[in-house]
């Protein structure tokens, strides 16, 4: 017995456009992310891969990529779970900072090592200042952090995959996930199997769906898939010149 | 104890606007029904009356309502629930068919029984036609009705308030319920103990958020309120009169 696992990354965000760091800052799609939210929903319903339940992030370019890719393969009914362990890692005192002009200040070297590599945190976010989650309703009752690599990315994530997303895979639900850059990221490198060093190398494309078959240990059958492989490469191409002038 | 139920009908349907009958029809949204839904949404915040939890039926018109309104209050997050239960009264063969033409073909004694009278049902829908929803994977499990009065909604409604809707309000959880109009009307008539009579005069304008302060005893503790009383008046004065030429 097989399961199917369909993971979605947001379409490109209002601060993805102005190429700033956003990490918990709650944005907006662009009308760019919108479409390509849309897109990834046909390409599921070309593939015949339809959803039966979704989760997503709390973080509302995420929901909203989800609501408009379900609502274009007509499975905007199906169940839906929400937690904040699938947002996007929290970028710190980065967030709100322009990624060009943060390279500028810091450099290359610097720069890279904040957005790749698996255990740099950013600085911490000041509490109270304009871009904390602190008090926000959404995140009564969790500790929100005050910034995160990816290796603090996993503890958080990975109970929200073994206790709810396995189970309903195991049901023999086919389950959409659409999540954040990172908490996907995090997923992969589960999944996959990739070492702390090789993961620095993985960018995930917004808006297309990537599908795994899931065995009954919950761990890939065989490699993953994107549903438009051609466009996915493009677009990971064009998420790792981020911050280049 | 009081708890808060805030009820709201989607906004203007597609088919609406073109003056069908809809019932289980999965018709979408117009742009005036996604401004409604919004509107809505921005009549609860400006209230302080934001929705910890969703009930929807799985109809798009209701689901995009509600993905809409809560984007615009900043509750896009909130956790999420979804019944047939909570569906359009299923209009029978008279689904996908002309509102004037129809009462230009029967008189208007048929054609207000049909609309607005407690229990006379239209004709049923003809199985395998083309706006008959057997077979749809939403209703795997679910006997789907051939056609429907409002008395024959109330006792496929009434088991998701008393056993899902009310757990909620219990739980001390401001609830959103976004619905159709005669679902709606089921659910008003129970909360206000309207007559069977009494109840084919009451309109519910679409998108308005409808306040009921809710009881331990799980019912009203005094007369509901709209957030717009002034516009909902306008717009359920509107809805008497559609069918109209």
């Amino acid at each position: 017995m097989t399961y199917t696992l369909i993971l979605l990354r947001h379409g490109e965000s209002e601060w993805n456009q102005k190429n700033l760091f956003t990490g918990w800052v709650d944005v907006d799609l662009t009308d760019k992310g919108r479409a390509e939210a849309a897109r990834g929903g046909e390409l599921m319903k070309e593939a015949g891969l339809l959803p039966d339940v979704v989760h997503t992030s709390v973080l509302r370019r995420a929901i909203t990529t989800a609501n408009l890719a379900l609502d274009a393969c007509d499975r905007h009914w199906i169940p839906v779970h929400r937690s904040w362990r699938l947002n996007e890692r929290h970028y710190g005192a980065l967030q709100g900072l322009d990624k060009a002009a943060t390279r500028e200040k810091y450099g290359d070297e610097q720069f890279m090592l904040w957005r790749r590599s698996f255990d740099t945190p950013p600085p911490p976010i000041e509490q109270g200042s304009e871009f904390d989650q602190t008090g926000d309703p959404r995140y009564v009752g969790v500790e929100v952090p005050l910034t995160e690599c990816l290796k603090d990315v996993i503890p958080r994530m990975m109970p929200y995959w073994e206790d709810e997303i396995t189970d309903d895979l195991k049901s023999g639900q086919t389950v959409l996930v659409v999540a954040h850059g990172n908490s996907l990221r995090a997923l992969v490198k589960h999944l996959d199997g990739i070492s702390d060093e090789e993961i620095a190398g993985l960018n995930i494309p917004t808006g297309m769906p990537l599908v795994y078959e899931i065995g009954d240990d919950m761990m890939p059958t065989g490699p993953s898939r994107y549903l438009d492989p051609e466009a996915a490469a493009a677009a990971a191409a064009a998420v790792a010149n981020q911050g280049k002038k």
